[in-house]
């Protein structure tokens, strides 16, 4: 196949959204289509990106008392098959390695697609008095869930993701631990990624296949699509009862332990594309940007390029310990060319600087939240300025997905209003009976699925009681819907 | 198989250095077989071990300008096949993907053994003018090639790595490159895990698959094998040319990148462990110590208790930002159980501190480089004391490993001399003719391998002629050998 059909083939049905997020990936160099279909490539423009979020999310994995560590790639297929709701929910996405130096295995293996029954196993060699629990372990990882079609970032055949697993003497710890976990993800959503979400539990039908509650937090994407960023998984005994992960208790007795899993992955890269973009490009947010800063220098002639030059490279010195800071002193390009450029790869802040700006000791600086040019800002306290308008630049992108998710968020009362609202996106909340068939129903009818059961209703939200939208029973449960990548 | 039999049968045909090996890394917590033959896990003391050896080279692998990026772990069979050693070299170890989302694969994937190919294959979209070039790529990630065999860090199906991928318009930059990095896997060695190594040349026998030339360090380890600690390929056009991956250059010609690749693995830990312990276990040097300092507290009684924890928590304020420092105030374990503990995992320096140290205003260190016990060190300026401490730690490890190569390396001048010496391990360096028979002769008779061409020989040895080992022709090349793992 050649690489322009085997571009068109990964890029055909793609929907609307999907068509700008592959778009915006490829030209921004984030990512690109791999030989092999269903995978990606993350360059280094991506690649960096993750390295941000991995940092963060890192340091906060850590500050909340968890360890990391490295399980296998492969695991065996019979490992799958001991829990039961597991093997059924993964056995079907599931890529089989059959051979191996040269020689048909005598047991396939699997390449995890989540690895709750590998790490059970050594939890079961490891775990063997209360004194051992809390066992809190987290891995950073390739995973594998066979696709047939690329959605760069949000769905693809492998991907880079966390696994956080843990072990605990009872259910109210364990529990406590997956929600604590949750938490972490809002945070690093909105704190870091400038993207509001809805935290909340997740429907039967979407739930973790082997857990018993799935937590997770949903973001309302810019084409209306709502996005899974990313779940907590409270796991009952489930786990430990098939792979016999016990401990003695401090009466002596022998108990399965309790378990937590709960994972993000590079799909944040596609969250943060998709909620944050105008026909420019991306839009970063300043916290976890690559190049916070970007410095184009402008000049004509040799004479003025030398002054320009030494005075970017001041700039540098004075800003580099405080921002990522980059000089785009390429010769071949045009300043208007790397505007475009830069303004595409979504950096926070453009410095400007010419002769006239030098004499009159000022930059002149655009934002690219609002694409604000900002004049003459003197170059005498250049430093507090920025702080001050990166801070500035992480809450108004902040505000903005806010803005948008409250505009974005409909209450429907039936299921005509339902049907009409829907066909714009957004969320939609609802009042839902709690029965599978009323969700399988509406998912039917229009593609959009309860995205969870919300911890809060939005404030305006204050009836407590009404009628399932499907099938009008009496209800006291108001969920979230949404169309869902 | 139970898991008493699955470890037995994994550490069975263990020689007595790789029974050391295993005895300590099981012991010290840093990995634990996995239920899959040939793989392991990785303990949380292991990965932190693995993160600090992560952080100085990613910190060098940029600093000399390169950019992180992420490939596909998936490599279609067709691409292996391209480069005609390349694929005679791995395909034997590979591991091979049949089915994936529950059919038969059109065409079968292999786990990446190494990327040259898929990068390739990358590089040649990406690639266009020699303003592309030079593309200076580097990606963290786990690599798969089949073992029997595990020996925990040192040879295990799946490992960790990182593997660098560069290509230049021409031949002259692209080796500078291969040894500029084989230079930072130099220091890398030297000066964070305080291994020496010897630097120099593979032979035609243990070049890698695909390069013109291969470039490496190594090391020795206390039981008198060498370890290849890392390599550096210059690839020339070999796989430019399997792939088409040409440049414009600046005279408007097509012509083929020059390429080089370069890696180092979770082997590192191997080399630490082996390098650096004794009858207690490990000794982590400073530089790359998860913790290196570990506090352990001294007291009888509840009063005694308060009073020594409390100032064990003045210690970790002062010292916190200069060190990673950790207390173990854990009531179950004795103090002596403390030390053995935190010996056998290598911590450099251990602090003492009891009622009558708080009194006297001393603490009582430990350096574990030595095993010295220092008294009455008074905790007046004990951060500028322990600082020149952990520096004289890592100076002499590297020294005691420096001393231990010196002593274990020995000139031989004919086949009877070598098979002597052999037999006590070590590098033995000797005249050899080039040829690939005599270094198989050698390897036949005695298990020993060529490790390298050095690039310098060792200053007491001034001959620059002599007759090769093997076949006594005339020789002008003095090679080092040993056993190897």
């Amino acid at each position: 196949m050649s690489k322009t059909e085997n571009l068109e083939s990964q890029e055909k049905d793609l929907d609307q959204g999907e068509s700008l997020l592959a778009k915006l990936a490829l030209e921004a160099e984030l990512a690109d289509y791999s030989p092999v279909k269903g995978c990606m490539v993350i360059r280094p423009y991506g690649y960096a990106l993750w390295e941000m979020i991995q940092s963060s999310l890192d340091r906060m994995i850590k500050e909340t008392g968890h360890q990391n560590a490295y399980f296998p790639l492969f695991i065996p297929e019979s490992f799958l098959k001991k829990e039961a709701e597991h093997v059924e929910g993964f056995a079907p996405e599931c890529a089989v390695v059959t051979h191996g130096g040269g020689k048909e295995l005598e047991e396939k293996l699997v390449i995890r697609p989540t690895s709750e029954t590998i790490i059970n196993y050594m939890f079961s060699k490891w775990i063997h008095s209360y004194r051992d629990l809390p066992l809190l372990l987290n891995q950073w990882a390739n995973i594998v869930r066979w696709e047939m079609r690329t959605r760069l970032f949000l769905r693809t055949t492998e991907f880079l993701w966390q696994e956080g697993h843990t072990a605990h003497a009872n259910k109210e710890e364990a529990e406590a631990e997956a929600l604590k976990m949750l938490e972490v993800y809002k945070t690093l959503s909105e704190k870091f990624l400038a993207i509001p979400v809805i935290d909340g539990i997740k429907t039967d039908s979407q739930r973790f296949a082997g857990a018993i509650t799935t937590y997770c937090i949903e973001g309302l994407m810019k084409d209306g699509k709502a996005l899974q960023m990313g779940t907590s998984h409270y796991l009952g005994q489930n786990f430990a009862k098939a792979f016999d992960t016990k401990f003695q208790d401090q009466g002596g007795q022998l108990q399965y332990v309790y378990q937590t899993s709960w994972g993000v992955s590079t799909r944040l890269i596609g969250a943060i594309i998709m909620a944050h973009n105008d026909e420019k490009g991306l839009k970063l947010p300043p916290n976890i940007a690559p190049v916070q800063i970007i410095v184009v220098p402008i000049y004509k002639e040799a004479a003025e390029k030398e002054i320009v030059l030494k005075k970017c490279k001041e700039l540098e010195e004075t800003l580099q310990g405080s921002f990522r800071l980059k000089i785009d002193d390429r010769d071949q390009y045009s300043p208007g060319w790397k505007f475009n450029h830069w303004e595409l790869k979504g950096i926070p802040i453009r410095i400007n600087l010419g002769p006239k700006d030098i004499n009159n000791n000022v930059v002149e600086i655009v934002r690219r939240d609002t694409n604000e040019k900002l004049k003459n800002v003197p170059q005498n306290g250049l430093l507090q300025y920025l702080l001050k308008l990166s801070t500035e630049i992480q809450e108004n992108l902040f505000r903005q997905a806010k803005d948008f998710q409250s505009k974005n968020t409909f209450n429907v009362n039936n299921e005509k209003e339902f049907a009409e609202k829907i066909v714009n996106g957004g969320f939609l909340t609802a009042f839902w009976c709690g029965n599978n068939s009323c969700e399988e129903n509406i998912k039917q009818k229009t593609r959009a699925t309860i995205r969870c059961i919300p911890f809060k209703l939005p404030v305006d939200q204050s009836k407590k009681e009404g009628y399932c939208i499907s099938c009008n029973k009496d209800s006291k449960q108001k969920v979230f819907f949404a169309k869902a990548y």
